[in-house]
């Protein structure tokens, strides 16, 4: 699990550092199953922590959003950029309220945003958020018009300084208490589809389109 | 849906206003929802965006962790901190690639943490992050001991400058975009449990509980 050094001091982990994590292979695993990521930038002083959606292509992370995004407008500027993605895969359970955990895996990646001005560049990142919320999703709808493109900015992060923390399994509690009469053990915890709700104006017999992950 | 003003300029919802709301109700019930926050902080100008698990009590939001930890050393300390709960709860599918977008309720709470040091305050808000999680648990498993009390680090932040934002319902085309042939509407996401994992030591025949939220 530990092959790969991290690649910066502020991307080492500090806390439990069993659980971290450098490899390129799970940082992407994770960035790929999530679905929304927080972003937290500084303006004036004061952290901000916005949710958003993303896309990855290789080793780059792509935001977007409207020109007027308050976020959008500090990103841009090249701040320094903290983005965060979290899974939550269960509650772990222990004999003691002490010992309760949860089980996730999340990535942290530090570094600086940079403004996507390629137009070319710009649809294939929009084509990269599609394709990630509904893989074969991009080929099915209207493309993006031209005024749509310079409606929308994108953003890119490079998946320089990223980690991965990780943790699975069950409670682990102190000795005395494995005798205690309390359920012990790991509820998973899955983000779930449920059934497609067909637009109020759809009139086509088309099936909806399912997800691999959710 | 807009009856109370925001609490502060910076709580102000500057992005699609029409989403925002600051009823005290709808930002306790996604608090009461989520399990896991991301908490935002500056050191030495480097924003850092960390999950962890919360516990609320009025209006009042508690965070814990271990005193090792560089988030709970740094926010000890007074500084700002933005914490966001995110609930993802649908994909939206539109007609043509710009119009997608995704259901959600996050709540997001500026203001500046202070460590709890009244130990029975400590103790109310560490039973508030078990019964946050699982209802009644609290009651069945063992309390913390003085040195577990002592080695936990609590925070508390108050649900003072607190808003909420919330996307709900179907795309919204574009008028000539309706004709399209392709499937419409929302695909609705849940975080659903699991058949619950016994421990490996478990040797009682007490029922694993359940969550109602999940």
């Amino acid at each position: 699990m530990h092959q790969q050094e991290p690649p910066s001091l502020r991307t080492t982990i500090k806390r439990i550092p069993q659980r971290g994590n450098y490899e390129r292979d799970i940082i992407y695993e994770i960035l790929d199953e999530g679905l929304v990521c927080h972003v937290g930038f500084v303006t004036d002083g004061q952290p901000f922590v916005i949710p958003t959606a993303y896309g990855r292509i290789d080793d780059t992370l792509y935001i977007h959003g409207s020109p007027a995004s308050r976020m959008l407008k500090s990103l841009q500027q090249g701040i320094d950029v903290c983005v965060t993605v979290t899974l939550l895969d269960g509650l772990v359970l222990a004999r003691s309220a002490f010992h309760h955990s949860m089980n996730y895996r999340s990535v942290v990646v530090f570094g600086k945003a940079t403004l996507v001005q390629d137009a070319e560049q710009k649809l294939v990142a929009l084509q990269a958020f599609t394709e990630h919320v509904i893989p074969g999703r991009w080929q099915e709808v209207r493309s993006p018009s031209r005024s749509e493109l310079a409606g929308t900015l994108v953003l890119s992060l490079p998946l320089v300084e990223a980690s991965a923390k990780v943790r699975t399994g069950g409670p682990i509690d102190d000795e005395a208490d494995y005798q205690l009469p309390v359920w012990a053990g790991e509820i998973p915890l899955k983000l779930t589809a449920a059934t497609p709700i067909p637009d109020s104006r759809l009139h086509t017999e088309i099936k909806a389109p399912t997800r691999a992950n959710a």
